[in-house]
């Protein structure tokens, strides 16, 4: 192979940036991993990603580039050893791209938002959380693959992956519940297997160190309440 | 070639659908284009694409999708005759990805905020969109192609193309100025090429009737001020 350089800014509780990981180790791709304090942005990220100033960053042998789904695609574009991560049909790869900003932009919004909210607006979150949910849980249903992506894992694996960790302790954050497992059967049971890949398991932020972050994000961004 | 059962559903004032209708175009399919009334919407929108309930969607053999993005890639991937939308390498496809998407969320969210507020928000908004709008200034200066996608127009150009044709109705809607030709020459000479190709010339939403249109979408959306 090809000698390169790889490098991922990131931050260790970011959705975001985990995903990407998860695609370059599921790849075997090296790369040099930096973490980055979102709290206080480095120079370095504010040039690499001027327009969001946010991670991930991804720097290929000097070839800048962000946000997390163009990461998926990039890597697997790049790197096409072993498994491809998105289906090769193209109408199966449109329904990959589409659940994954659907989870991205209504579920992960609208959960996010009830955990750090209260009374009428939390109620408000929630609900629309759970209307996403089921209609996520519905696409789950007519999957009968190990995972999203067929027998191994594939580019909505990835891109839903926060559901499986994130969530619950979004959840339990929020004093809320919005994937019940007796109501969302093939989620729960998909988050499992998900969790359970040798690859996702050695990659998952503490769950204990998770919540006591959240919980702080909570308390700053939703106030008292 | 196959015979195929090809329809979208637009609006003809809505970039997004008309993005689409100009890669079936360019890629030569036929099509059956079907008006949807968004303020009223039909019940057979509401069942094709019940998660947003907005256009365009396209249905491709029975086959449902909806977000423009996504349903240029598969247009893309579908019909590969004549030229391809997207370049080839992977470096620049993410790079095509990734301003297409700036100038959604940000450019085309902060402009239509500046047309349709007042006061302080109208100025923040201008503001913001001026700032995206320097970053595709820079991204098109460094473009020594005819367009954005090299010879011929590419994913990109049909992404950015509201700004060649909706945006300055929306400067003359909310009194105000983006894209300042002696500001943006780039941008300006890239809008005046991409106008001028003649599957774009002879597909745009007239003028006039976008005035029309858009001066009682301000007054409904943005009050008296």
């Amino acid at each position: 192979m090809v000698s390169q350089e790889v490098k991922l800014l990131g931050f260790w509780a970011s959705p975001f940036s985990n995903r990407v990981e998860w695609a370059l180790k599921l790849k075997g791709v090296d790369y040099e991993y930096i973490e980055e304090d979102i709290f206080n942005k480095s120079s370095r990220l504010l040039e690499l990603n001027p327009v969001h100033k946010r991670v991930p960053v991804l720097v290929h042998d000097g070839k800048v580039m962000a946000e997390s789904f163009i990461l998926l695609e990039y890597i697997d574009e790049t790197w096409k050893q072993d498994q491809l991560l998105l289906p090769q049909d193209p109408y199966e790869r449109s329904k990959a791209r589409f659940w994954a900003r659907v989870a991205e932009e209504k579920l992960l919004e609208y959960s996010f938002g009830a955990m750090i909210s209260h009374g009428e607006n939390k109620e408000k979150a929630l609900k629309s959380a759970i209307e996403v949910a089921e209609k996520i849980e519905e696409e789950m249903k007519g999957n009968n693959k190990k995972f999203l992506g067929g027998e191994s894992i594939g580019y909505l694996d990835l891109a839903l992956g926060w559901i499986a960790h994130w969530l619950p302790i979004w959840e339990e954050v929020g004093s809320m519940q919005i994937v019940d497992p007796s109501q969302f059967p093939a989620t729960t049971a998909w988050s499992k297997r998900f969790l359970d890949h040798p690859v996702i398991k050695q990659n998952l932020p503490p769950r204990d160190k998770m919540l006591v972050y959240f919980h702080e994000r909570k308390k700053i961004l939703g106030g008292s309440g």
